[in-house]
């Protein structure tokens, strides 16, 4: 039986994404379900931050780092279902040239480009 | 003579960080002179974000990142400056465990915790 | 009242660090709670690996990375206690050059041999 | 003519991985050369830890960063090999997600489940 | 209407890479704007380093990092029309090793060896 | 008695720094072996790059991370007894902006203020 936290983790991940976390979570196994119990259960229902600025927060963290390109379109669709538009994610992502540099900031620039074009 | 997109970037940076940019900048010799051109003149003076969210974006980047605490505290009080509460940046850096794990993220809270105790 | 994942996450801490938790994890606030219940109360205390193997892997994850220090001190204290030596964590760090490059592997020696000397 | 520490190394490198170094050394040229006589006879032939707890260690190292899923696919070869079993590797994958957080453990994980669907 | 700057710039890209730049920094949108600007009509611009001095420390800074193949691949070609060769870029990667670990060497100098081949 | 890779690292080493290599050699215990014999002894008495280039590449991979400031001092010596000049370090630098971001880049550029000052 799940624990109270995974079920609200569930529903948190659905509506941060508005689509259906079973597939996900079941196939990343014991991760699945931490990441349903802490990630979404625990950190993402804390008050404090709206969604839409967690999820500002969470396209600069993988936007300004290099190798995450998987995350970071995930989470360029929960950014989008929560409020943030495509011109605000590029705007973050222009923004981590600053902070990371242009090798990282063109990077994640493509896979922005590449997830509208499959939009 | 400063170009106008120098002035307008000291006048940017002293709008987030409510304090005179002109120490921090002469000290970095040309490197100063970009990061009041480019940074604050270009980027930061971009419409698209509000100055709040770009802060949550930079808090973002720089907490979830070991070994640069001395900009994470430059931006911990531009955040605050330009309404970012510390109970947000709290939970930024919360996040940031979910994202670069416990190491980074205590080490980040720590650096808001001085800061705190400092002000 | 605390969770009993948090009291099992602070049995087992103090099992890896023989030491008492409370300080540490009070001090960090909601962070604390987090690490208590996550780190040790769910994956520090799931079977598969022996609490060594786990210093053995976190002593890898942190002495390949630069700017994590203060945790690195941490798991040296940690690793110690649960049976690794001082030869062990050497022969790790020594390791970690290969994987990492000698600029963080110096760094991470340097870190174990101070432990050493105020040990 | 092959130096000793190079006829080690290739030695050391068969009886970790139990499949020819010959092809991967040579086709790095003098980058080989070194892998099998500084990676293979000098390090990875000290005495102090067993082959299977540098395997933990050398999968904990490339588990807990991005970006180096060919390296870590040889390390999982090689940590079955010297007796490390799946469960164990998915293990510090999931304890990696403490140190260095999901994104990044999400994708490790995902690695060693194709790794296990082709073996 | 395009900045002195960004015309500069151009010119400098297409006298490091040999071939147009328009397409590339197009595609970039606002992005592209400021590398052409900013990266090669400000910095690449300054004097005090050769464009092969330049293009050695640029090899040097993407090989030694996870995750920036692409841009890597760029500044090769780069590197190789200014006058580096590619002994050279062989030899700048196997120094990485040193500073960065085999881990990346590795993967670097495989970009460097698919280069050649479809060069 | 020592290999004749390590006296030849200890005359490489000192040929760059201009001091005397064994204190720093001696104090790092087995690694140090390893840094004289494999960083001086094999990599850096490779030839196809000169000395000044081989630091020039040193500077870049240092001065773009975070972290690891200590070797990037030592590097700042050692580029300067080969011929870079102050001025050139600090383009190599300024050009780290690019590509690693303003974050990394102010900080490598006052460690190399610091050595000046102390100089």
């Amino acid at each position: 039986m799940n624990s109270e936290r995974f079920n609200n983790g569930i529903k948190k991940y659905e509506e941060i994404f508005g689509s259906s976390a079973s597939g996900i979570i079941d196939q990343l196994g014991d991760m699945g379900k931490y990441v349903a119990e802490f990630s979404y259960g625990d950190v993402y229902s804390r008050t404090g931050l709206s969604l839409k600025e967690r999820e500002i927060a969470a396209i600069a963290m993988l936007a300004s780092r290099s190798g995450v390109d998987a995350m970071l379109r995930i989470h360029i669709k929960g950014a989008l279902h929560v409020g943030v538009t495509y011109q605000q994610i590029e705007e973050i992502i222009i923004q981590t040239a600053l902070f990371s540099g242009f090798a990282t900031a063109i990077q994640s620039l493509q896979v922005l480009q590449e997830f509208k074009q499959s939009d």
